[in-house]
């Protein structure tokens, strides 16, 4: 929706070859990082020049993000989790500018931006998504497969190597046995929602420590997904986006959002909030 | 409800009282821009100890940042306008490290992240704030009221000082004495509500020069909004986020997040989506 809009991209970089630019390591002047005068630096956006080509996220790598991203849960959210969890990997195995810009940024997006609004390990996982992919259309598929995918993923499916020591006073069973038994999936990526009706289906609090326990994997989840998006465009250098569910796809044909006529514009599913809209309708 | 789950904060920084670090201008090492060893980095997240006492947005800058809000719009789209407008600011006459942080990261946000979730205007709105407000408290407040308040504005409001000139083709009057005629209240902080409700209201669609013409405009009003927010911010070091509105308010009194039986754990005004809701319920 944006693209079509846009005339000049501010951020285009299509005399870059995404992964030509070798990778400088300069000390000196006293800096304790690689803020040097000529090596990358975190006000050049986008970043993916700067990621070597050939570049991949290891399977080992990819189960330490997702432990990762479960225990930055328990630190400050999951939109921290995912994106610190992601994030701390480039700027160890890439450096700068990956290692110039900030990890814990990421707090402000847990509970859906405190909001309700969108799950804030998705919010954390655009921001990643953000730094490592350049191409604009690129970049907007990733990001509508990430949020399609969530809509319709059963979580949580991950299960901690080590419990956080803030996770205390769980009543419903996370092991490895059971954990799929605690499964339900959100049919919406929106924070509240997500929430509501697992905490429906396992007849606890939208607020509670089990509910806590599910986010935490959710974000482990989250965060793992990511590295696989991540790793399938590098690998290509394109992606494709899964297409919008039937429903969503029946409502959208008699409201386009080029119409003059109760038009929406949107990539989301569509009966998961309006389900008055699904029966008798129009 | 991020806060009441986080046992510790990755982010706390009680020890340095805002506005007492003084500013750091140390040139050398052949370095353009402000990145030392020894002043602030874009590492030293959060910024706002970098902010001195008493600093404040003037009512000129304010009404620059508006106008490169609606003009950013047209460059990258609305989350874009409003985070570069309100961080270039904050780069000029603050310096480091705002300066050391790249303002171009916002064209993901557009069009509710491509997904018509979140506005991207206030997504971008909510990035800027996450730069200027340490306080986690604080900040989710002022996020709060920021979402809250879009739900209950009537956009567009601002009349630029000069057209972009890749608006060309709009066929509405958004003039100074026409433009309150094009104004409704989105009741939604989602983007594709909020430009429904907009296009059925002036009968154009969702995608057009009409529309995006409206969201150029609506990107200045946040991002003016948002400088309101940091001054009265700055000014008390408080912010109290305005009520829940009346209808959402006696859903949350049967939906608490701390119930078993179909919680919610929302912020955000309940019946603009859920209107089967509303009566006849339960």
């Amino acid at each position: 929706m944006r693209q079509d809009i846009s005339r000049r991209s501010f951020i285009g970089q299509a005399g870059l070859a995404a992964g030509s630019v070798a990778l400088v390591s300069l000390g000196g002047c006293g800096s304790s990082d690689s803020s040097t005068a000529t090596g990358p630096k975190a006000t050049d956006f986008p970043y993916e020049k700067f990621i070597p080509a050939g570049y991949t996220i290891s399977p080992s790598a990819r189960s330490a993000i997702a432990e990762a991203g479960y225990h930055g849960f328990w630190e400050d959210g999951c939109c921290h989790g995912v994106y610190s969890g992601i994030m701390s990997h480039f700027a160890k195995t890439v450096g700068a500018p990956f290692d110039q810009i900030p990890l814990n940024i990421g707090g402000f997006g847990g509970g859906g931006i405190g909001y309700g609004s969108i799950c804030g390990a998705l919010l954390g996982g655009v921001l990643a998504i953000n730094n490592v992919v350049a191409d604009p259309a690129a970049r907007g598929a990733i990001m509508t497969d990430l949020l399609r995918w969530y809509e319709g993923n059963a979580f949580p499916a991950y299960v901690p190597a080590a419990i956080n020591s803030a996770e205390v006073g769980t009543t419903l069973d996370f092991s490895a046995a059971n954990i799929s038994a605690l499964q339900s999936v959100p049919n919406s990526h929106l924070c509240h929602a997500s929430r509501t009706q697992w905490s429906v289906k396992n007849g606890v609090a939208a607020a509670g420590m089990d509910l806590y326990a599910r986010c935490g994997r959710l974000t482990a989840d989250v965060a793992a997904k990511v590295v696989d998006q991540i790793n399938a465009y590098l690998a290509t250098k394109s992606y494709t986006a899964s297409a919008i569910d039937a429903v969503s796809a029946t409502c959208l044909g008699c409201h386009p959002a080029t119409s003059t006529t109760e038009p929406v514009a949107s990539g989301m599913r569509c009966d998961s909030c309006h389900a008055d809209k699904v029966t008798g309708h129009p």
